[in-house]
């Protein structure tokens, strides 16, 4: 069977069908509110960076069932032909609110609110956590080694590592929201629009009769510059190869870009290059390292005063390795007019449609309050209407968040931005809401505890 | 500009794209030899499981650029016209030889090799990678999980927390490869054939006025039998109701296929759950447990004597949490004719072809060693030819490979079956292959150190 797997709307799971099936036939189609939010942050992890409501928008936008996915539903056995019937007319028609993209938030806080018949909203719950859920694992990490590398120059690597394609695409897209400086993701560049650069695989050196010749190739066949690879064989003969080079080029008036470090102590070998160099008189070359790098060791290397102008993080970003999933949840907070509340051992939810209320002082963010909707409050609302009827509403640019997000982390309160553990964001309750839920928790009582 | 994200050979790391148009500039190309192999075991793992080929495949076949890639390849200022010409010409025409999928392999093992013109192979090095690590990440823990279950029932539940739909996708199938019974993603069951299956979710019963309402509604929906959520409020009265309701539909000849426990200490739960159930006479409703569980989860539940039959695991599967990559490398071993070895300090390779040989004793793997192709070894040969001339040769079924890996897990020696490190499985370098790269060494080394 031929299907584009990611936009299809059976990549969800079945119990979104069969609970939709059971949703007809007893008519709950009224309106429906689910908001998306983190319960806890990962550990050590002090905020998240909102990420990909871009692509749940577009998941939203295009939902539907195509002639051939109808078919599929009809013979396998599970649904009846009048709620085929259904699905073969189903859209997304609902609202959406959100925080945008690239703004820092907290657990609890509504990342997204979808207000939609019951149908539409339950449907789209797996596709929403599978979109949302990973790019900001993604941005939330991204800015931890922004606010590491001091200003140095990040490129995102981690394709090759990342968890199939689409997560790829996307994690390059979060780095760069996040404050990246671009990608390797060719693809990123004609989708998104982000900057993609590369230097040259260990691949390209072997296949040369010698690394200086594979140097020499590459520098020629790459006019716009070229960063040169130094770890195949032996760093400081590679080096003084990349010195002879660059000096060869500079003469031609093509400057040597830089060289990538890539395996073993980078932080003495960029010591010993960067001397190399410069004594070469090839000061603007400069030393990018890569290999296994994350927010601790680019932070590890700074510290050891490492000569390093530029860092390409893969695996341990694409696949956020410390915190690969997080502890976020898609849950009815009202139907039909009345707030619902899940008490789940360690997984309450906060009940009722609600905003996020931030306030600032000296320009930083200072306090959040959960409210409910229409409930008093100080500051500005995060949550922003990105989707009425079914049609998304004017959104910012990639990057225009891009710039968003670096105001956000400009804003972010000094212990905050450290990358070790710092007491919690306030992160309010309103009196509204938890009176709200003491009064659901009182209704639903169990009968045996009465 | 519209492409079809994950089949777009622009998916790949800019580099693969500079470096062929260097290679074509100089004429290098002649055939190269790549081995994707894994350098290491994760941390506290025994022995991975092969997977993903079939995918692999699938992009060799299917690479080309298209008239709108090959458009923005020339617009986009890095390409000359020449070359653009001769990617609009690109198709794969190598051979693979591969470890076929479902089979156990350790570290230092080729689990793929190409054969094909450098720039062919070349370019493949990203998604390639990119495929064979995700899914081969997923086999090997699902393996751990079916070896901790003892034949109880084990669905994929992880697409929400996934890493974008492509990994949502692709664990299911690797989950099942590697044992489970099925998955909660609908799409793999048009793709792949793949048993679904699915409960229901806390929003469901949050939309009825009554937990034993929905209970009710969702049984009278789905006919083929439900498993009810008991823990949106609380398990014990839950359960009560579903014995009332499997009562019920026990003297109509329905059964209550199971229920489902997804937090809390669910080995307490699923006892008094259990007796509930049993009293009602409803002995063949199964327990289903999920949320957050992973082969030690399981393991602990049945010690504690849990009567447990089944176990949704998700998150920490569908994002291997434990070891989200692997030390993955896909590296030039041969260039025309001649063995390559790259020798980064702790990444060093294993030069030129190789095979690897097995050795059975009393029906259980006993040792493997990596050799090169054509020298003397005992055993059977892992590597098989998989594509000839970008074609690829008959493949086993999705279910073939499932039977064969469920072998595969049996032959393990019994410390390797362990959730607990094991020593380490033999796997021996052959004598010529460590002669191949002691010459290597000796030819390269660098001449400061002469």
């Amino acid at each position: 069977m031929t299907m584009t797997p990611c936009s299809s709307p059976l990549l969800t799971d079945l119990y979104e069908l069969t609970m939709l099936q059971a949703y007809r036939r007893e008519g709950l189609t009224d309106t429906a509110v689910f908001e998306l939010f983190v319960r806890r942050l990962p550990a050590g992890r002090n905020f998240l960076v909102a990420a990909g409501l871009a692509q749940a928008l577009d998941y939203l936008e295009a939902l539907r069932f195509s002639p051939e996915e109808l078919s599929w539903l009809s013979s396998c056995g599970l649904f009846e032909r009048e709620f085929v019937d259904y699905l073969s007319r189903l859209r997304f028609a609902g609202s959406v609110h959100a925080i945008p993209e690239g703004t820092v938030f907290f657990a609890d806080e509504p990342l997204l609110r979808v207000t939609a018949p019951l149908p539409q909203a339950q449907l789209a719950e797996t596709r929403l956590l599978n979109i949302l859920n990973f790019q900001t694992a993604v941005a939330s990490k991204a800015a931890r080694c922004v606010l590491a590398a001091g200003g140095r120059t990040l490129v995102e690597f981690g394709l090759r590592r990342a968890h199939g394609g689409e997560a790829g695409l996307w994690a390059a897209r979060a780095a760069y929201l996040a404050g990246f400086d671009g990608t390797s993701v060719t693809l990123a560049s004609p989708l998104f629009g982000i900057p993609i650069s590369g230097t040259m695989a260990h691949s390209f050196i072997q296949a040369h009769e010698s690394e200086a010749q594979a140097f020499e190739a590459f520098a020629r066949a790459n006019s716009r510059g070229s960063t040169l690879l130094l770890d195949t064989y032996d760093v400081d003969q590679a080096a003084a190869e990349a010195a002879q080079l660059g000096l060869r080029l500079k003469a031609e008036g093509r400057p040597l870009r830089g060289i990538r470090l890539d395996s073993g102590d980078m932080a003495a070998q960029a010591k010993r290059v960067r001397r190399e160099l410069d004594v070469a008189g090839l000061e603007s070359a400069q030393i990018f390292a890569s290999g296994n790098l994350d927010e601790w060791a680019i932070r590890d290397l700074l510290a050891a005063g490492a000569p390093i102008g530029g860092f390409g993080v893969g695996s341990r970003l694409a696949t956020c390795a410390d915190a690969p999933y997080f502890d976020c949840a898609y849950k009815l907070q009202e139907y039909a007019g009345k707030p619902r509340r899940k008490r789940s051992e360690g997984k309450a939810t906060w009940p009722g449609r609600k905003q996020v209320w931030r306030r600032m002082a000296d320009s930083r963010l200072s306090g959040d309050e959960v409210a409910l909707e229409g409930e008093p409050a100080e500051g500005f609302q995060l949550l922003q209407p990105v989707m009425r009827e079914g049609r998304r509403l004017p959104q910012p640019t990639l990057e225009e968040s891009r710039r968003h997000a670096r105001r956000q982390l400009e804003a972010l309160p000094a212990p905050g931005k450290s990358l070790e553990p710092a007491p919690p964001y306030p992160v309010r309750i309103s009196d509204g809401l938890r009176a709200l839920a003491a009064r659901l928790d009182e209704e639903r009582r169990p009968i045996k505890a009465r």
